[in-house]
């Protein structure tokens, strides 16, 4: 774990720890009885695990240290079964073969099986918040879900569109990313009986910059770190803030007829010589430092442990 | 409407006419507000329509009359909006072309907006039920929902597989459609306040007997009513009752190596001149029969509109 990581960790104490520790052998135990198929299927996706940021969100907006209840387990899992969800049925889409340097559902099951996992991870994420007996948080999470949908669209759609701004860039990051982590921190305060609406909006400028990041990571790698050639997003047809940054320096550059992975990384070390990605993660800071300042009044441990984790989402792309 | 449908209708009483017009009120607003293109195809999606069995299903499990109260509207378009994203991810799967005589989503704007269509249903489903405030509805819808993926996924495990058994035709019947009349039945049965048990066994029940029939009616058409050709199962590899009683008589009969809609057709003959339609058709009025009997103490007049509704599933066949 990175040093940031660890110190969100310790501002969390051993109650975060204890709650993290829950909501793995939670997501565990949700992976079985669906039948062999399913049931491998959606415990691949729950073990492939990544970094657990959306739960640690929704733990950490319910307080620091969290209230070890069960209901803010149920939200966490919810959250992290609906990111699932939607990450199997893009790679359906996408037809990718490899995710955090393992293969995909679709790569291993095929399409069929990878749509059905996507839909039970759907459902169990709703059953699991729904058990809860909350249709607050019921609503916030399906309002989320309906967004990404919307998001994962607004991509395909904007594909090999060179004339998309930063401004549809943003709105279409919210949607596809940033909806999601609003919701974690919405449902953390309403576990905690307080009010959504400020911890929302610092959720979504954090998940806006860890959007963000993610694109100029996809142009930076390396690829050892991330687990995926350099590019990735340009041989989608994918147009990202780098992009669009640098081709306001460099007009020329393209990403139509951009074919294999070496023609890709060619493109992309255009892209980094114009200063693009400096130019993106300052924009993702400024997100950061917005984010902080859209934070409540807290009490001080909460306040500092969501600060760290804000700063989290920028220092594993520093 | 056919005259039994129309029976179900008057069983239910104005009350019933009233608080189906809201079910298709409420779903048509659902389909606005989520940016043009989701709104298109969920729109179209919803207005395609069908029997609107389930619905009524719900309705007429809640009571004859039943309680005109917001959580039946909510619960009977929840599970409208379940139906309708498994079918809008089943045709994605199979590439098909037409459903209901009109063009399937997948066909109009493609894949990707097919699969985000089929999810904003689903979460749609969940935040629409988990409006009514009851936890265990959702659960029994979500239930309902991985049965279905994993009935779904169970149906192309089995494709071209001519040993499958008529039990095992049977548990992928109950997973890939009972499992939703059942879920009908029990969300009617719980908004009313009873017990979901027994109303669950008769929904069951009955819809086996509608998966059957529905696949008898893939052999027999005829595709002016059915609004597709004979044999699209045995085109897609999918092992069904007819088939599997068909070959119990006439061992040659077999699926691979179909590959038109004419060889199709004459397969479907051949099928048919075995007697094994009689026999499906006879199979799916026993259980029509025991759903019945499986009901349990009810006012006269709901049992009455249950049977009768019991009875529909098996006319639009006869």
């Amino acid at each position: 774990m990175s040093t940031g990581a660890q110190a969100v960790v310790d501002a969390g104490g051993a109650e975060l720890t204890r709650i993290m520790d829950r909501v793995e052998q939670r997501m565990s135990e949700l992976a079985v009885g669906h039948g062999p198929v399913l049931a491998r299927h959606a415990g691949e996706t729950i073990s492939a695990g990544g970094k657990r940021l959306r739960p640690m969100l929704v733990c950490l907006a319910a307080g620091a240290p969290p209230p070890e209840t069960d209901g803010l387990v149920r939200a966490a899992v919810a959250v992290e079964l609906v990111h699932g969800a939607t990450l199997v049925h893009d790679d359906v889409l996408d037809g990718s073969a490899m995710r955090r340097g393992r293969p995909t559902v679709v790569a291993t099951g095929g399409r069929a099986a990878a749509t059905a996992t996507g839909d039970l991870l759907f459902s169990r994420a709703f059953a699991e918040l729904a058990g809860g007996g909350s249709p607050e948080s019921v609503r916030v999470l399906a309002r989320a879900s309906r967004e990404l949908a919307l998001g994962e669209l607004t991509q395909r759609e904007d594909a090999y569109r060179l004339d998309v701004t930063v401004e549809r860039y943003l709105a279409r990051c919210r949607l596809k990313t940033a909806v999601l982590f609003r919701a974690a921190c919405e449902l953390g305060a309403l576990e905690a009986g307080g009010e959504p609406g400020a911890l929302g909006a610092f959720g979504e400028r954090i998940g806006l910059a860890f959007q963000i990041l993610d694109d100029v990571l996809d142009v930076s790698g390396p690829p050892e770190r991330t687990g995926k050639p350099r590019g990735t997003d340009l041989l989608d047809g994918t147009v990202t803030l780098p992009l669009i940054l640098a081709r306001e320096r460099d007009p020329e550059i393209d990403l139509r007829g951009v074919r294999t992975t070496d023609e890709a990384a060619a493109v992309c070390d255009r892209i980094e010589a114009t200063g693009a990605l400096e130019e993106a993660r300052c924009r993702a800071a400024e997100l950061v430092a917005e984010a902080k300042l859209a934070l409540p009044a807290l009490p001080l441990r909460q306040r500092e442990a969501l600060e760290l984790a804000a700063d989290v989402m920028v220092e594993r792309y520093a």
